[in-house]
């Protein structure tokens, strides 16, 4: 923990922001790597703010809930992973360029086993009606349909989607393949390789090999 | 609760086996609408005891813990599934049919959305390396990926795979699907239609249409 904190001291994350959103970016960079330390179900709000180098209250001034902390560590986590491999703004609008960039994504979430799993189970229990996390994760699922819906579209009309594939589904269940197969690599790390398992995918829809 | 427990007390499952066995089997089944009426973390052992018409030392004497409890649940749905819609013991002998019971499966699922997201949350809890469900999750989907294998074989055998599908990855991209699609339909049931996702990706994965 003591290690997560002095990170978060020496990071100088958003420098130009306000002072207040300076420390909650801090907290965020802190609570993602606590988070991943000890797990979600284990870790307490009072670690939590001693992991951030922060008093309680200060914790809860920016965060009242774990759920909020992390929910905010996994957005920050999904813009961060936007800009490094959809870089031209996510909205993939060339498509090979797009699922390419998917697969590379695939195989750096493969490097972060805790992170991945903190997200398969945060996004089960928000399904729960009274979930405090349930409206974040419908906003999310409907912009990544969204977005992959644009790479496919660039794909149907340049023609290179192959014969009896469906595009009206296919963006849900790519993302589905791809939610589901960190679940059996998470309890499988050897028989199940992530990126091989999409590229496999990939090409039985799209007639071209990607990079 | 009360409810629950008549109907276990009512229901006379497995009336052929020894007497704890019994009362395990009335006890599984009274926890499966008990799980479903409030919920896996709202659930306490001794609301469930009470559910299950059992004492609370009673209900630890067969279930040690409720993760061992909800595991028997998941056990007992996974058995009835297979029965009802795999009625060829599950293997898989005919691919046609297989895919067939597949969707009439995930149709099933629909219906039951609160089981659904007890096992989507399970099984992401299970990637724990020290949750005690683990083993138990990583059998059933090693389990679930060679049944499925079966009938892919019988399909690749028969030629009815489409060119560019790879039959090593599928049963557990297939499987993958299902799983993630679960989450987003939870998440936003008018959105997603799981058979109707299911049957496209298998009209560009098999060359006849399924009954």
């Amino acid at each position: 923990m003591a290690k997560a904190a002095a990170s978060a001291r020496q990071s100088g994350v958003s420098r130009n922001y306000p002072k207040g959103e300076r420390r909650r970016a801090q907290i965020i960079e802190a609570a993602f790597t606590a988070f991943g330390q000890v797990g979600y179900r284990n870790a307490s709000m009072v670690q939590l703010a001693a992991a951030c180098g922060v008093s309680r209250a200060g914790l809860l001034h920016h965060f009242p809930t774990k759920e909020s902390l992390l929910e905010a560590v996994l957005e920050q986590r999904e813009l961060q992973d936007e800009e490094h491999f959809f870089p031209s703004g996510g909205a993939g609008h060339d498509g090979l360029v797009y699922f390419a960039g998917m697969i590379r994504l695939v195989a750096h979430n493969q490097a972060n086993p805790v992170i991945v799993s903190l997200f398969a189970v945060l996004s089960s229990e928000a399904t729960a009606a009274d979930h405090p996390a349930r409206p974040y994760f419908i906003a999310r699922y409907e912009r990544a349909r969204r977005q992959m819906q644009l790479a496919i579209d660039d794909l149907a009309h340049r023609e290179l989607l192959r014969p009896h594939v469906d595009p009206s589904t296919l963006a849900a269940n790519l993302i589905a393949l791809i939610d589901g197969l960190q679940v059996q690599w998470l309890l499988s790390p050897d028989a199940i390789d992530m990126p091989t398992h999409l590229r496999s995918v990939l090409r039985s829809l799209i007639s071209v090999e990607l990079a």
